[in-house]
């Protein structure tokens, strides 16, 4: 599955080559440190780490450094230190959903056991502390830490809050800001340290677009295609997880505000119901919400160079993009 | 149950009030810590972390910070941050043992599931960095990564040697290094730092001690008494896993030289393996070894004053003394 969310070489056309430079060296950094721990390690990281997925993360750090993108140790470090934290996190998700494909390889839980995939994000988490604390700055290591706890503290409300009908929209974007926009921030915040700069306009840009991220993924978990996310239409309502297109749809249909989801059987039922929420209008406001949030992150960006604002802005429209 | 390998009053006695009065600077952080995230979190990191259990990192990053100890943030915050790390992992062995009872109370997997165990673990694992870089101390972040990572190397080399009868007593005592002896020698490295002196020697002595705790536990799980240890006898054959009592074992009776661990079914058949390697002397051997390994580490320790001489000696004692 790709899910591109904007391309690192439309990045590169407007913030310079030393992008696409540092995100290699980003690849080849991870692909060492997959081979770093032994064969069983080798062989499930690279099945993760290595994989591909949207290197959205470290793209962030890259640009929120400056442009054009000067190549350092403590960048790249910071790149991958990111990009291992949110490795780190899909593992153990994929620990608990049981899920069986992540970015279209079979999951680590699948083919090693939830035994092999917990220690596995385990180490992927320890090294990015690691990889992070080797380039010297103790408050990237603290950055990278609120983001992390904010990541668990993100799973840990979603759990609290399976199954409940009556989640608020507020409620929902705190999760949603714990469990995405926070490591956002973070990348942000990382990679502003690295150029030298303050860390206060582009995090908040950074949780910004990590929420409108989040509330993407949430509208194409009702709309699919499957065949582009990866997954069946509804996957979140199977798992009690009550996102904003419900909790609006919920407000305008009488059918729906009667819905419990612990009565779904199963993906066909799961899939009725997105057709229900289809016509409601709940998507366009989510969508609406998103684009706002999106808006509003590029005209709170700092004063910064006129190539790292316009290759900031594309990543920004990037994650609302997804598949319009 | 309690295990205690060597009180704190011990130790307060050999090295002085400061001990004592930082280990209760040490409980009260990680109780505020607990109630830190909401809840959930706080009902279940309290049955963990503020659950009791020996605190032995902690003691041991307090001494070897110096004796008599001063009491500052950044040793309090080392000393957390080991237990916070500890208590991590074992949330997530929680997980993957499905075990029902940790200290005598229920595990949080038990008690919150699955999803809310692994999540609790990542955020304790988090926080256990926030903490240490709330101290400022990069090198001290790198201490703890290391250990870290070894940590869930450890479980990985574990996984990937489980049902393998032919583990070498070199390949054993390299897995017991990451999984248990990594997070002493942290410890002691932190506590050094804290104190402003060198980590080369008190790291070597943590490592060494942390050893001969893994193969005193592992002897304990033949022996029990299960009323002190917490488990079932053999408890370890069931998961797989070959320690050192049952290379040595194997060695000396052809019987459990053919043995096949997967052939266990239950309980009683793994106590009976138990009972068949006590005549072989094979745990003479292993408590050689681990006597020998605290004996060597106490000669080894470098030139200290003489109260925190004896109170890490007392510790490396503690840990070889357990019910014997």
């Amino acid at each position: 599955m790709t899910s591109s969310v904007v391309s690192v070489e439309a990045v590169t056309a407007a913030g310079g080559a030393g992008i696409s430079d540092v995100m290699d060296r980003v690849e080849e950094r991870m692909a060492t440190l997959a081979g770093d721990y032994g064969p069983l390690l080798a062989h499930h990281a690279r099945a993760t780490i290595s994989a591909g997925g949207k290197r959205l993360r470290p793209l962030l750090v890259c640009l929120a450094s400056g442009v054009p993108v000067i190549e350092s140790d403590a960048l790249i470090r910071a790149a991958v230190a990111v990009e291992l934290v949110h490795a780190a996190t899909l593992v153990h998700d994929d620990v608990l959903d049981g899920a069986s494909l992540r970015r279209g390889r079979p999951t680590v839980v699948v083919s090693g056991g939830r035994l092999l995939a917990t220690a596995t994000g385990d180490l992927l988490f320890s090294r990015a502390f690691a990889e992070l604390a080797g380039g010297g700055e103790v408050e990237a290591v603290r950055a990278l830490s609120r983001a992390a706890s904010g990541l668990a503290a993100g799973e840990l409300m979603q759990r609290e809050d399976a199954w409940r009908m009556d989640v608020s929209v507020e409620r929902y974007l705190e999760r949603c800001r714990l469990k995405t926009a926070v490591l956002f921030r973070g990348a942000c915040e990382l990679g502003a340290m690295c150029g030298g700069g303050g860390v206060s306009g582009l995090g908040h840009f950074g949780e910004s677009i990590g929420l409108a991220f989040q509330l993407l993924d949430d509208i194409l978990d009702v709309t699919g295609p499957p065949e582009r996310t990866g997954k069946p239409r509804g996957a979140d309502l199977l798992d009690g997880t009550v996102t904003l297109p419900l909790i609006v749809a919920r407000e305008r249909d009488p059918v729906l505000a009667r819905l419990d989801l612990r009565t779904l059987r199963g993906p066909d039922e799961a899939a009725e119901v997105c057709d229900r929420i289809l016509p409601t209008g709940a998507l366009d406001v989510a969508r609406e919400r998103a684009f706002g949030m999106v808006a509003e992150a590029k005209a709170q960006l700092p004063l910064l160079p006129d190539r790292q604002r316009t290759a900031l802005m594309l990543v920004a429209d990037g994650v609302v993009e997804r598949y319009s």
